[in-house]
């Protein structure tokens, strides 16, 4: 094993781990530009095996220094261990010890919309999709629920980023994503390539998607927006049907991983009928 | 206005709003026994205007001093104002401003278990479900896909609990909930109340949600259990149905909450057809 001790959080070899609670500065650093670019994170045994087994190559595993049971046999020899003192882990975490191990991967290089698109037939769009928390409940219950990819907007946020990573119980890694160029012209090829887009919204006027029919071939992309305000109108504009999920109470909205669930699970019911 | 001026973090005025992220001291504090028992916190003018307009009646309110927004037009005349400093402030919330005001609320007394299941068509019944964010969101989906009731064992959290109010976004205060008393006898209860008995599992030997099928006039009780562990045997054998939402790639659960809307749903197109 390939493993240093490190006892002074100033060590060059533990500064890709700190400041882990700043998301914003988090996010900066590890997109094109930031000194982190081209690494993730992933935390804890189960979500990097998961990283592991879908071809993610770990770099660096950051451990408590005091933890007792032995490092899984999944991790590869050639990983580079950090085993951590307490002012190192405090620094990290906040706190004085560290139960979940800190995986640094290596990014993957993105695929290319176009091309990802012709393989799947069943996609989630999001736009404006900001918060890391919604962004991994989606991607678990995309994953559990038949979706293929998650294609985003350039302003939804990072679906590797630690927090997202997380939520997802590693499922960011068990579906593709992919970054839509230009938005509202990549709703354009969604269509040019056989895809219904279905626009999810909380707008009385729109279809409920219980009453939607799809043939079981038809490829369908579900287009998601931030929760509250929704998608934009030029998105609205641009899908082929609004759907809705009837609300009881006046509720006006579901959290949109939530949503994206209810609404997966509404389309693989109009497939079998 | 019944309005006071608190500088200092010591002042009994405030001794109600201190340690608000120590769950479960606060759960202790406000359960029966407690110094806080006979209250509840929300917190945000949204949330807080949904419990006063479910008849909740609000007691104290404590405000950043420095809040510049006036107070909403729907806090009743009788509320103790208390308009606090960044000591204070600091004190409670652990930073030096609080954007959203926290209302303390005169605590309803509970509901019968026997009474409210006669008035109810379609209830969720939680098993262990402890954390309060799950609450949270159980309740916001409970209320926006038609469940009239959540019923809770004696170990799941404290609906009234300020994270889980603030998760469901003020949903706790639209949807009544009730404690049962004995919780395998309240099933049994459920039934001798004419109640089709469903329980949510991921075991694969239970039948696909998307198959049952429900009478439009039959009362049904959907249960959910821990996140992980799921329901207890001794639940699951008293149920009359187990069922399932399939997932794809083995994943193994969905979050308590979503699981809980994806089967309200499929309650509801069950009954429909």
């Amino acid at each position: 094993m390939n493993s240093y001790v490190v006892v002074d959080p100033s060590d060059p070899l533990v500064q890709d781990f700190l400041h882990l609670n700043d998301h914003r500065l988090r996010q900066e650093r590890e997109l094109p530009g930031g000194d982190m670019a081209g690494f993730f994170l992933a935390e804890g045994d189960h979500v990097i095996e998961r990283g592991i087994s879908a071809g993610h190559v770990l770099s660096t595993l950051l451990v408590d220094a005091n933890r007792k049971k032995p490092l899984p046999s999944f991790i590869p020899e050639t990983v580079k261990i950090l085993l951590c003192g307490e002012a190192v882990i405090t620094a990290i975490s906040g706190r004085a010890s560290l139960r979940d191990p800190i995986g640094s991967f290596i990014r993957p290089s993105p695929l290319s919309f176009s091309q990802v698109i012709q393989l799947s037939t069943t996609v989630v769009v999001t736009e404006r999709v900001t918060n890391p928390t919604n962004m991994g409940s989606l991607f678990r219950n995309a994953s559990a629920l038949d979706a293929d990819l998650v294609c985003l907007d350039s302003t939804s946020c990072d679906p590797l980023y630690r927090r997202a990573v997380r939520v997802s119980m590693g499922q960011v890694f068990a579906i593709n994503h992919v970054r839509i160029p230009r938005f509202l012209e990549g709703l354009e090829v969604l269509k040019s390539s056989g895809f219904t887009r279905l626009a999810l919204t909380p707008d009385n006027g729109a279809l409920d998607i219980a009453e939607i029919s799809i043939k079981e071939e038809t490829p369908v992309a579900l287009l998601v927006g931030a929760e509250g305000s929704g998608l934009t109108k030029s998105a609205l504009q641009r899908c082929d049907y609004k759907i809705r999920i009837p609300m009881s109470r006046n509720v006006d909205s579901l959290n949109v991983g939530t949503a994206a669930a209810v609404a997966l699970y509404a389309i693989r019911e109009a497939r079998r009928i």
